[in-house]
């Protein structure tokens, strides 16, 4: 390399990583504090504290900071710069909020809504909602940083598209980024429903526990995986989708149909579809998910043996993820989990007879603690970190200083 | 936090950070190159630069690059700083060898010895060989900046010691480190054999994938993921252990018996001993898994009829991992991938059929391209990783300048 080579700092010097000095001190900093920490020069230091103050990144410490003792001239992160809007898209609910930039739930709404009506019809909803919640909070659309949204199909991360979802109709490939490009000029981040939630209970749970999985038991079966403290998305976004992995059940010599089109998939075993079909053969009277919860906590007798069954073929399903992914923390959300200890208790019996011991000797099998939360609060984490990152600040920085 | 704070940058500015700039350019750097590249003021480039000069981890460029026109003052990588010792211990036979910091080998020796004879034994031909090969180099233990082991069997990652090993007797928990602690000064590294083959493959044939999965079919069956371009190890260090997982087949009704004691599991069907042991039920003469693989290549068509149902279980068993994980490349190491395509056209057979085919539209499934040198290769970039970590490159300057 000749000394005629690239101008832009290739190393730690960025403006993101200058504000992420700034995000672990509530006190703030002064621009002496900033030179110290980094080894920069005066002048690479006033350049890059400007532009963190015209982009709104940073701001002016407190006066009343100053009484306290602190010195003039300190800078602290400025946590109303814009806020976050995220919608967590159920089979048959949604849910909408409003967050800061510290990831925390400002205002929300619910409403029922049914994903198979097609992507007009639910981001009408989600539209709408978002909304109404940002004028409850007196926000413009201009004070929006970034919009999250999980659903519950296969996401091709990259391009922010469902794809080949098999439950979610009509929403193949549809451009859920277009459609708010008109209303707002963030960037728009969409991801799996479980993804989000595994991130959720993650980061704000289990923040030292690196490979964490979450597992969600409602009208399907689906996982999300964070390794390294990563959400693992895969190569085409179609990691943790178990629940078309195929189960062989010793009694049976018919496996059941899936929605997939397949036979013996895990989900037509275990999935809360399943358990409302086999309820119906048993003669009950059930029409959904929750009508086969409330029958289990009733402690009748065919859906607690149902129940149990479909726990331990679940159970067989973890212990062959445990051997493979070793996670810490495994946690269960979706509707099937709030079926008392009745699912843990037969996942836990399969787990530990089948798994490894050394990949279970610190396991935790246990309730996802955010559920039915996980997806907003995860959704709200994935956006600050993208908001805070070294690219998105340096792009907020160069709009506000050219 | 006021004016007194910590001294110690925390941020991109560490001398292994200055270091990393270094090794993308082979003509070497000025120190104006530096202070340019990174924003840095001149005290801190002086000062930074000396470490890494007194550490020997740097050198003044050769005299012949100034001839074609490069200017003076420049520095390169001193890849001449240090070697690294590898040892990829199998369950008949080990190889060493002696690298370069570039990760290359340069000398190496194989041995027969089984693993089960314990630690001391294998330690004690490693540590034979590897002063040999240091010897035929002409390098003394004092140039070893790192010692890479991998062993077939569980690891905990942190410690270094082999944790309740299948067919590792012996080993459990042994003090791996401290054997090599009085001949070598370096740190030295220990993981399972899968993991370093993994990683290996990956750098080196596939740095553009990061989510990869090698499978080892061997004696055993086992994994190593590769997950953003680290490897994945687990919360235990018992990522992978797949060998172990509980298969169901069809027309078994009495499920076999595994060496780890339970009945039915993935490698008492479809791993190397196991297929000794079937063509020996049928009147083979097989003694070994070479035996095994050598009657199948003849085309004997008892041995290929039970290396196509081998396959296709195993085939079932990736399957699942492909819809956990959903790697880009599946790489098959191990004496078993050595049976032409036989193995792999049973196992592509099955995962196409019942991965998702989101999952399998871009996945490749193919031959370990390192197979057998892949242990050796990865353990060497494990160690290369290690030597120029900020944490590590910080250490050698400390200890040449205090």
């Amino acid at each position: 390399m000749t000394t005629t080579g690239p101008t832009t700092p290739r190393m730690g010097v960025s403006s993101g990583e200058i504000l992420s000095l700034f995000r672990d001190v509530p006190d703030g900093l002064t621009k002496s504090d900033v030179a110290r920490l980094t080894g920069l020069s005066r002048t690479t230091v006033n350049q890059r504290l400007d532009g963190l103050l015209a982009a709104g990144l940073l701001v002016p410490g407190p006066e009343e900071a100053r009484t306290r003792g602190r010195p003039a001239g300190q800078f602290v992160v400025n946590r109303a710069r814009g806020v976050l809007l995220v919608a967590d898209i159920g089979a048959t609910a949604l849910r909408a909020a409003v967050c800061d930039l510290g990831g925390h739930v400002r205002n929300e709404r619910e409403a029922k809504a049914d994903v198979t009506a097609g992507p007009q019809s639910i981001l009408t909803i989600v539209e709408k909602l978002f909304a109404e919640i940002l004028h409850d909070i007196r926000r413009p659309p201009e004070a929006v940083l970034g919009i999250g949204l999980d659903v519950p199909g296969p996401v091709d991360f990259a391009s922010g598209r469902v794809i080949s979802p098999p439950i979610m109709t009509g929403w193949d490939r549809f451009d859920i980024r277009g459609w708010f490009a008109g209303q707002y000029t963030c960037p728009v981040l969409v991801d799996k429903d479980v993804n989000a939630m595994a991130y959720g209970e993650q980061r704000l749970r289990y923040p030292d526990v690196p490979h964490l999985l979450m597992v969600k038991v409602g009208t399907g079966v689906g996982t999300g995986l964070i390794a390294g403290g990563q959400v693992h998305r895969g190569a085409d976004g179609a990691a943790g989708d178990v629940g078309h992995i195929h189960v062989t059940v010793p009694d049976v010599t018919e496996p059941p149909a899936c929605r997939c089109g397949n036979t013996g998939c895990l989900e037509a075993y275990a999935g809360g579809w399943a358990l409302v079909r086999d309820l119906r053969e048993q003669g009950r009277e059930v029409a959904t998910v929750d009508d086969a919860v409330r029958l289990i906590r009733a402690g009748d007798p065919v859906a607690v043996r149902l129940a149990r069954r479909a726990a331990r073929i679940l159970g067989g399903a973890i212990a062959d993820m445990v051997n493979l992914f070793n996670p810490r923390v495994i946690a269960v959300c979706g509707q099937l989990a709030h079926t008392d200890e009745l699912l843990f208790a037969g996942i836990r019996e399969i787990v530990y007879r089948r798994s490894l011991p050394l990949a279970t000797r610190n396991l935790q099998i246990v309730r996802s603690d955010l559920d039915p939360h996980a997806g907003v609060l995860g959704l709200a984490q994935l956006l600050v970190d993208g908001i805070y990152s070294p690219e998105r600040v340096q792009e907020l920085v160069d709009r506000a200083t050219t």
